[in-house]
């Protein structure tokens, strides 16, 4: 067979779609042109538009924990993938794959230093796992599937693959096919005994982050918790938490730290599988980093990137659980509709009550969400996505990239206002693109977190500059007209009623809806 | 004198105060809570919180050009500067001196891998002259008058100061008083006979950039021109240009290559004060990247850190012009009222009566900007601000800038949707500081400079699909419930008349105002 004649992005558009990455998350400039040209007449790549790129980094993040396989994205030059550095950052925490495709200037324009001319890969390299710039035409394609390929590496990877323009331009690219998906590094069968002996009654914890929280994993989870008296917790932070009636249940470690280090207390022996031994968010003046007791003995039997399946199944058999009933089975169980003005307990019971069966809640609420985790445990199952890198803007986002990824799944975006408008731009790619997508904003107007952090970190009375640093109330935003003027659909609440019918509203449609909780 | 104990973070801004520098644009996060803390109770630091990074380093961008000296920025951690990035960018090729101050976890928990740990000196690098972390509260104020000494070096410098927050927190914080302001360097002397020798009628170009383009500095170049019938020209982007009837009048070298072509193939010889040799501003296929004419000889008198005055004054001497009335200087000339639907003609016909006597412009108009300049050459005297860094997004924020920098003079930000849309949360500081800014949103609801490209880089004709990721018209963006969402009175104008009423009214009153311009 002959390959018909292409240019360097042509060859890199073939390949991507040859190596199953279908969707671009983009907002090109003239060095990526040839890349649009070619994304123009080769069909089968669904291009997404951004208005700024910490919507498409973003949305990538989501993508991949949806979809289970990378995104791409297309930005321009050093300052677009600037743009999309923080969301990336959140990305490579969450252990999301995701595809950047990076222009750059033609190999002979760079020493020119022109004004758009920066250190690709300098910026790249803090946020990736794997950064490369493509020497000529016939490289590009080869270096796209090696780039896809190691997007994969468990748990996922960032990569930047920069493409100067003449590589784009140039004749001589050569599509390559899928490279073999790399298999999870094996767990630490060396550990076994010892994790499954330690776990043993109250004071033992079994703690658990990563792809140890789909359905099928916390459900071994919950046989070992009934077999060995154990208690389950997940890390602050998951990428993607499958819960809901009928699945084992899992609480988190507390974000404040007081409150974490009384959960953490009790636990002489940890096993950890796809989590991290708990530390500090932050470090606090005269307060411990390490968040366990003193002396506790944690065992790591799989890290983030080893077969997690493997190592809860073997731990299973290990403490010979494979017969034993889960514990910790969510019942199906509604809080009492609830009236009146909006408390955070009545919004936590709204929110429980409205999660629809097989929803994705995407979850950016900060402080007003502490109090929803217990209360929606027994709402029809659904998938719950914490920010797993603490830059705040990545809510909307990853909410688009999940509903692409899951058109048939309701989406609910829960987020602060203060995170809502770092990538308030998401609006206009959801509308733009129409998707099911219910975006609750917790009006508090204020960085309410930090309210809380100046008093942990010993400013006990803060005083008038200050607290107006933390105040977004001067002048209030408006959420109505901010998503109408983005051709979202939007209504602002003040009491129960009000939020429950706008819940009603925004997920019977299947557009995109906003609401605005005035707290 | 006994100094009074302070800790880490009240020496800073004792130090960046006594070091003149009185403005901080922020948006702070746990780690700089100490700060904000400081900030509280030390007075004479105007802090303006920023609702995204972006913003706060295009502020610092515009604040400088228009302060003639830095201000500070307060970012959260590595995903803070992040945000910040592109903006820095931008203002690293301006030229503009800017003191990032960027939180880090307190240094024994870096090691710990939190959520928000990142490489930030490997962030800050690619676009910063100057990058160091503090590693005591002792050194803070030494490290903080240092780096607003690198930031003045001419023609101003990005310094990126990482304050490890247990640096902030400890006591034994020493404020330090002013380092000297470092004095540019000297011109190249030894060139300055052949450059006198070289400006010699119509085949030979003076070309300016940088500090070159002050009042006083065109008015030299006006003799020099007058004297020798050299022709005057700037780069296609200037930090801050000084124009308006009365002073010299400069034509920049313009950005579509064809034209810039075109305008450079006379020059035989080109002398260089404060300007780069013209180079394109992106490569294309086909076409050269250097814009000169082969052969020509370019000398560059004075690159942008140097003594640009005293180059211009050195050689104004050695062409014995110092007697010399100016050439070019700009008669008082507004073009006729225009009526009617607005054109790009009209458009710049009403920006030109509409520009006030010391008006600052910010000018991020793009593809509708390009008849802007020569029409607006006989307004009253006014300053002219361009994106120096080509990443999209600069316009709102240096306004922010400028306006804090000259409270006494009314600003007009001139800018494309595209651009507007990347910092749009711009509007809410611009609300919440009460500055006087008119924003003119040239809603053409495309990246229209994108059209010309696909052409430039060969792609003559494009399809559906290439053509929808450069258009903002699905849906429309509304910039009057946008402005609206964020505090700011605007109005939507599609006709000459009432635009030149909406800039009456936007220029008449102390507030900021948006202007939606239907193209």
């Amino acid at each position: 067979m002959t390959e018909p004649k292409m240019n360097g992005a042509e060859s890199l558009v073939h390949t991507l779609l040859a190596s199953d990455v279908d969707v671009c998350f983009t907002n090109p400039g003239t060095s990526e042109m040839h890349f649009v040209a070619a994304l123009d007449h080769i069909p089968g790549m669904r291009s997404v538009l951004a208005l700024q790129e910490g919507v498409a980094t973003g949305a990538a993040d989501g993508y991949y924990r949806m979809a289970g396989k990378p995104a791409s994205t297309l930005l321009h030059l050093g300052p677009g993938l600037a743009n999309g550095l923080s969301n990336l950052h959140n990305a490579k925490k969450a252990g999301s794959g995701v595809v950047n495709i990076i222009g750059e200037h033609a190999s002979t324009h760079i020493e020119l230093d022109a004004p758009l001319t920066s250190d690709i890969e300098g910026i790249a390299r803090p946020v990736s796992h794997w950064v490369r710039t493509s020497p000529s035409a016939a490289t590009v394609g080869k270096d796209a599937a090696e780039a896809v390929q190691a997007a994969m590496v468990a748990p996922g990877q960032i990569v930047s693959l920069i493409l100067p323009s003449d590589t784009a331009w140039n004749e001589g690219g050569l599509a390559q096919p899928k490279l073999e998906i790399p298999a999870p590094e094996p767990f630490d069968a060396d550990m076994l005994a010892q994790a499954a002996e330690a776990l043993d009654g109250p004071e033992s914890l079994l703690l658990l982050g990563g792809t140890a929280l789909t359905e099928s994993n916390l459900e071994v989870a919950g046989r070992i918790a009934a077999k060995t008296g154990c208690k389950l917790l997940s890390e602050w932070s998951n990428a993607r938490l499958e819960r809901g009636a009928g699945r084992v249940a899992i609480n988190r470690v507390p974000y404040p730290i007081d409150a974490a280090l009384k959960v953490l207390e009790p636990f002489k022996r940890i096993v950890l599988i796809g989590a991290r031994a708990p530390i500090g968010f932050f470090a606090y003046p005269g307060k411990p980093a390490i968040l366990t007791r003193d002396g506790a003995d944690i065992m790591t039997l799989a890290g983030a990137g080893d077969d997690l399946s493997g190592a809860l199944s073997a731990l299973c058999g290990a403490a010979d659980a494979t017969q034993t009933p889960p514990a910790h089975v969510a019942k199906a169980d509604l809080p009492e509709r609830p009236t009146g003005p909006i408390s955070l307990d009545t919004l936590a019971a709204l929110i429980a009550r409205a999660i629809p069966e097989d929803g994705i809640v995407v979850d950016e609420s900060v402080t007003t969400g502490r109090a929803f985790f217990p209360v929606t445990k027994g709402a029809p199952r659904h998938t719950w996505l914490n920010n797993c890198g603490g830059s705040i803007g990545y809510g909307m986002p990853a909410a688009i990239g999940a509903a692409i990824a899951c058109p048939d799944r309701k989406v609910m975006a829960l987020t602060g206002d203060g995170s809502a408008m770092y990538t308030v731009q998401s609006l206009w790619t959801m509308a733009r693109e129409n998707l099911d997508i219910t975006v609750l904003i917790f009006a508090n107007r204020s960085y309410q977190i930090l309210r809380g952090e100046l008093t942990n970190v010993g400013v006990g009375n803060p005083g008038p500059r200050a607290i107006d640093m933390l105040s977004l109330d001067r002048p209030a935003l408006q959420w109505v007209p901010m998503a109408t003027s983005m051709g979202v659909e939007a209504c602002r609440v003040s009491t129960c009623e009000d939020l429950e019918a706008a819940l009603e509203t925004g997920l019977s449609t299947p557009s995109p809806y906003l609401i605005e909780i005035d707290l």
